[in-house]
């Protein structure tokens, strides 16, 4: 089954829309959150965002191995939030990022439940001054066009409003 | 009567279009503008966009009481520009934030004039280093979400070309 | 001929659509490489472009003086890549930005070969800290909404995707 990518800023929605996205399939529903709570800021953050939630997700916290609990949830409706956050989790820890994404991509064709991946879009912004930066934005571009060719739908969030740049609505 | 939200990046000719926008109703026009001054690279900024608006436009101020001015200018067409400058002179003076925002939402409830409002879209580039950019930038994000949730047409300009998010073009 | 403006933020796939968009027409093309090779990270990233593009396409080095390359390949198609670093040369260099914009604009309106440029959109992140950055980026954004008026077609790519702004897909 085809997958869909939630595209969007920083605030822009993309989690809810996402998450709207996956309440059309029968619950319960897994919700893979990538994000480490690094900080007391981060950890405000998570919480906020598994507070708004209903009733019925089922959220598992996969910094690093989102294609085991991708495979671990396979018959399940599954919410991956966000792709962007796994990255720089795979990049900041110095794991095999290449490989990861192979992994990524080998398990995404085997799935037969609802699966929809949430990504920040970094890009559109000024040149970053440090070469770290300019290299996670690079990563993270190069990621988001992987998925997108593989994806079924592909939607742009702008201020909680989807656009669809391929596939269905 | 519903109002229009007007997003774009910097320089991508959101203001030339939201005053298009507005054209299309019988003048006098009120420009609500809620840029403050701070610096000379500003108040060059301010002129100019001041001496390109044609006859017919009456500009006005309006660094913080946003709701006041738009109920004072109740009988005309009005062009707020920009919501995210309004955000930031809030957010600097450590004014009521979510009070001024629920104050101009029952404002724009209240409207029958034509209402078109600019927003900055800042949450596209990466993650910003300082804590206190990163609250803004969340803060403008949702005040987005907000308005285009209530808005009856929402746009989105890159490089002058507006493209339809909601409503009508 | 008219012209199709490609506009999109960094690893947004935009490049290589532009090379779609000119492998419509009959070879051999013209790929104008604005990108000066300052450091190591730029040579890696001008010979990975090199390397992809097919059989084909004969490259110029034009940092600076892209109307005068464009009217030496008047006969072929031609993919300008890109103009944004084209203006970074310009304002490094301390050159007549006006000046070359109005050249390029000259020429663009006499060719008749099919013409693609790319660009990017760089207004999308939260406002930089240093006036030098913001001055590009306010230079940037109204050099793509130049272009963009006088563009045929205009095309927004994320993640590899196309968004028609205006004329054909």
């Amino acid at each position: 089954m085809s997958f869909t990518l939630v595209l969007g800023g920083a605030r822009s929605g993309k989690s809810r829309h996402a998450e709207a996205l996956i309440a059309r399939h029968p619950a319960p529903w897994s919700y893979l959150a990538t994000a480490e709570a690094w900080d007391e800021e981060m950890r405000a953050r998570i919480e906020a965002h598994r507070a708004r939630r209903a009733a019925g997700w089922a959220t598992v916290n996969v910094p690093l191995d989102l294609p085991g609990a991708l495979e671990r949830h396979a018959l399940r409706p599954a919410l991956v939030d966000c792709l962007t956050l796994w990255l720089t989790n795979l990049m900041l820890g110095q794991h095999d990022v290449e490989g990861a994404i192979q992994a990524l991509e080998a398990t995404l064709a085997r799935r037969r439940a609802a699966t929809v991946l949430v990504a920040s879009e970094v890009g559109l912004g000024i040149v970053p001054d440090n070469a770290l930066a300019r290299a996670f934005r690079d990563q993270a571009g190069l990621l988001n066009q992987r998925m997108a060719a593989r994806a079924g739908s592909v939607h742009f969030v702008a201020a909680g409003l989807p656009m669809v740049l391929k596939g269905e609505a």
